[in-house]
């Protein structure tokens, strides 16, 4: 049977609902407030762009059916998602944003039966939102996953939390927070992590001061977030105690390809307002978009943007088919995170004094865009992690050769 | 149904066994050689070649099956090919190597009954070679077409053509060439073209001397063709007369595609031997390979090598739709035509002062990878199509923005 | 005699003095008003300045002795502007920044003796500021200088200016402009243009809103600027009649070259923070610093700076000994404009999530400097007049060696 | 005293002879011979060219006056050296080529007086040439000079010497070697090296195969070197025992940069040859040197050559000053090298078909190049240098800064 690439009708037509309900709907109000969410009305807005979603039939798009999801597989929220991420507010939109989407994966993955009723369902309905609490300030878990410092220890029906995260995403007005801290092993070495559910009410959860990052899409900040004796019963363990780190690569590889399909919309905003741009403005004698080195910059967007595209549907087959897909993801990662900033400084350049003004939405998307070369793993540990397995290929076929 | 990118166990086997031809029976050939087909033995290693697939049943895999081929559309031809460029020399062991499957592919689309008996029957099994008389030295038609200055006069019975070509791959010991000529307009406008079919003995058909390129696993060399008063029987005209740019453009796009996958073969190679190599040899306290800007180097390799594979298979999966796949071709061409280049000149930093010398084969595979950025139209002429596409289609949204 | 590359010791003691009064003064006054000028207290913080720098003796060393300046050539400028630079206050601390320094530049060169009075002795003492009025939104004068709509027709005593300007960087506040008017030929043509004198409370002239640009550090910003009718009696233009152009030449070389000096300093403090920074944090079992990919972000920075500033000692060595050097201008500019984006780009990368947050200055730092690629011609225009010399020098060559 | 950039008068006379000398004499020999050296005649060529370089008085313009140069310093030395390198016959006609001119460098700076009369003199005079036989084939002294294996060991009036070289320019013919080997420490750990001196005809000393490198142009090759119980006496050491390594940085660094110059000039030519053909070929509706996406890459050579000139005087200027100028020579010689690849390929990429074939010398100038990356410490090696210099200087400063 031949390969198709074609995605089936119904999530094409979602694709166009959501195009539709995107440029109509959440681009104005993108636009009307600079891209700045909590200035636009944070929960509020997010609230009232949820509800438009649901009547529109495509909130949720990746949930489980059964919270009130379509519960589409990776391969076909690849292009939703991008529709969606056209506009900076289009995840808030759809609830399709960091971290909830990632967390609604992982919880319909691992959560226990009492825990789907007590975080996933709320979750996944919009009822609340969550926190991921896994990156630590320095000397703490940052790139290294390894350096994790925040400490869960053994106490009478549960375990007791103490720690410093940062860089916290949501953190602001979450319902509850999965925590990843500590139970086995010293900061350096692996040992062991567990997840750890929290309602944000629990004593001993304070969430800090916003840092004051150049993205400003992401409802509810990047926050420092502290725990002081956190208690956390047993039956808010996560899935096993010491097997954090296994869970965490459940989420991440996922959540890196939504990060992608996200993104890859508002690169592709970048690409179309400047190509539209050259299109009208004349200069040297002609317009602008038929000028060489214009015309050098348009294309090489668009094969930024198909690569980006290729690569991501090639891991979220990957994911679909049940892999680990390491390889792959950090591949799409690492290329996408780098193409996009490379589209949006294009675009920037097209577009001239313009450009880097507040006139175009470019120079804002650049901002948006800049971090995800360092969110969800720096282009560096995606390079090491990929060249480290490409030489432990080679040496297995060394030994093997050997071996004859 | 959702997306599903694996193939057919058929061509899953028909991949291992190319690979095992390949890295068996072919690579030392080519080895043996340093990838000059030529000092090789040209012709008759071709046929020895060419016996040995055929008894391994993995000959023209992309020839009709009516001539003994396997008919593999283009999509499940990519990692056949890509096996099979592994070697420079497994191409032509294959019979997939430039220009003789494009003519294949070409003349299974386009040629009469009779023709296919005359041309495309001895042609796709393997009995002759070909050649693609189109590019003309300068102020001909090179990566410009309608500069086109071969031209065709109507004569009794049909057509007399003059002129002078280059670049002709596999002119000499070709069978037949596939001949564009003049049929309307003047040289620098497009009029009109029309492909004529002649067998190489035909008088007026003079092979000239072999441009010495830097590539050298093509039979039969980069040759200068010329015509002299060269006659054409009506029968022999292939389809349509001044329909001859649309059959080139039937011709190009799947014929680019199948130079990325050959290539993407060789390119692959490179990086493994530079692995290997970075795998096993120690420096600087450890082994070449663990050191941060090697594994970059690595990493990088993969993401092109990734990348290009990915936008080869939808460019061929648009293909194999029945669209013409313009932007797709162009966008694959483009990026792994550069891709390659990369991948080579990493691969040979990886190696050192060996990977300057002939004591491993990346050097001189660089040498086969370099030109691919020039043929079948240079990454400019690439890139200047699809921003014209790019422009084109904004154009055509402000129209319809403003008929609103 | 042999080349010397050396500063005499009292540019080297001014340059010394110029970093220390930066360090201790200017840097704590950037940062503490997170980089934007206007913020910081416009005008009167200007003044406070201003007054401390002359009294370290530091103040306008590119001015005229006889309006108290310092004198310094083009070469000599280079080491204390980016001293300066540093900061991004640090400019208008020295009453070195963007436009005044190229007026005071041009007026000292071109200026009437009444005009050296009534404009630039003011102007270089920093009693006023000034607007250099040449920019124009499309469909008028950006990147295309021949594209000027802004016109001057000849009335009784003088000229009548009507006109939109736009990016006008110091117009709010500025004591007088310095605009340029067609006066002959129609805009896409070259024509006539002449550069005319006028305070800025002349009536006719409006400065209107604020382009809201990403960077922040330019006092009296980036504004819109409208001529309604504007009289300019004729002892205020500004040297001949219809010889614009070739003034604005003699600005924008000089001027193109302080500012790759001024933000050469803000370049440098990106990779210093990064560097500082990679050099106390922890990860992966050692430095950041010791790293690979680490390693070769601050090689390529230390490589980026060092070849910016060869490329700059070169070009103004060229402007000091009366020549034009557009080639060496345009090929520093360029080259230094992307360098700094580059610089900035991997200095945020070595700082991971802090580097994408407000916690470090490189973020806002890497906004400041990205328009340079678009200030003062993109860099596609200087490609552009780049190669068409070289153009030229060929085509010379060859009808030198056919007339042999 | 302004800083002057300005060549005497003598020095711009010199590169006028040489570029006439150059252009009217040796490139036609290079051109007929495909630039391999060896083919063209090897040292009976050289010592023809020799005898013309002399009575043109431009021979050796490096080499102390005593033994017939000019002794011309790095910086003088920059301008003649491009215009020798314009052909890549040149510097072996002008006897500047490597290894000869680094070790005349060298003897000139260490050798004793005996020394300077029995191998100075006749290599200084072009009677003889030189091998410089440092890089060992692994594990031994390769990018990491510590792992030197070949071992010298104390014996009754000298020393007796066992190891293996490869990669070692111009071995075959040479007259004498300067040979480093370990007589302190173990391979892996610094220890100490020391510089031996030895006719070739010395018994113990083999000169084995010619590496089979892309460049063709060093006379001499690349060659496997044998020593079997050499024996050196006390007499012929270079310098002190156990001071190797710091007298091999003393080659290093003004050896890195004369071929940072020789190479600038065949980068040069590329460039020239690029250009010419661009402004002579035309299509798509004009010259090719009028298309954009061309005029990008010359304006993209010229910037190359011009920074790499630029760094080029930077680091010869500090050598001049008797510095190390480690992290100079290690800049320029990174950009250029990287530099001069770029220039080549993009020459070659203007020039489509032909660029990538023996009509044009561009593809086999870009195979003389593209070693530099690699040979006298690859990019990587000068990066890490780079790199650990600045991190030192930033723990310094923080060491510095705690300390108050």
């Amino acid at each position: 049977m031949p390969i198709d690439l074609r995605h089936d009708p119904a999530v094409v037509e979602l694709v166009e609902k959501t195009e539709r309900f995107v440029r109509e709907y959440v681009l104005p109000l993108e636009d009307a407030n600079a891209g700045d969410i909590t200035a636009a009305g944070g929960d509020d807005l997010r609230r009232e762009m949820n509800a438009k979603a649901k009547a529109e039939g495509i909130f949720a798009p990746h949930a489980p059916v059964e919270f009130g999801g379509l519960g589409l597989n990776m391969t076909d929220r690849a292009p939703v998602f991008e529709a969606a991420g056209y506009s900076t507010f289009g995840p808030v939109a759809l609830h399709i944003g960091a971290p909830d989407e990632g967390n609604v994966h992982m919880l319909a993955h691992i959560a226990s039966e009492e825990q789907r009723h007590k975080y996933l369902a709320p979750l996944a309905t919009g009822e609340v939102r969550s926190g991921f609490a896994m990156t630590e300030p320095a000397p703490g878990a940052g790139s290294d996953p390894n350096a994790l410092r925040t400490q869960a220890v053994r106490v009478d029906g549960g375990w007791k939390i103490n720690g410093k995260k940062h860089f916290i995403t949501g953190a602001e007005g979450a319902g509850f927070f999965i925590i990843m801290a500590r139970t086995a092993g010293s900061p350096g070495d692996r040992g062991g992590a567990t997840m750890f559910l929290a309602p944000a009410d629990t004593p001993g959860i304070t969430v800090g001061r916003h840092i004051n990052t150049i993205d400003k899409a992401m409802i509810g900040g990047h926050c420092e977030v502290t725990f002081d004796d956190l208690f956390v019963p047993d039956a808010d363990i996560l899935g096993e105690v010491d097997e954090g780190y296994r869970y965490a690569q459940v989420r991440l590889g996922p959540a890196r390809m939504t990060h992608v399909m996200r993104w890859l919309g508002a690169a592709k905003r970048c690409h179309d307002v400047a190509v539209d741009y050259v299109s009208r403005r004349e200069g040297f004698g002609g317009r602008l978009g038929d000028l060489g080195m214009i015309q050098q910059m348009i294309a090489d967007n668009e094969i930024d943007l198909a690569a980006s595209r290729a690569l991501l549907l090639k891991a979220c087959h990957e994911l679909d088919l049940g892999n680990h897909a390491s390889d792959e993801t950090s591949i799409a990662k690492t290329f996408a995170g780098e193409a996009y900033s490379r589209i949006a400084d294009r675009s920037i350049q097209m577009c001239g004094g313009l450009g880097v003004s507040a006139d175009l939405p470019i120079a804002r998307l650049s901002q948006e865009l800049r971090p995800f070369r360092v969110y969800d793993g720096p282009s560096e540990v995606h390079r090491w992690a990929i060249a480290r397995r490409a030489v432990g290929r080679a040496k297995k076929a060394q030994a093997a050769a050997a071996a004859k």
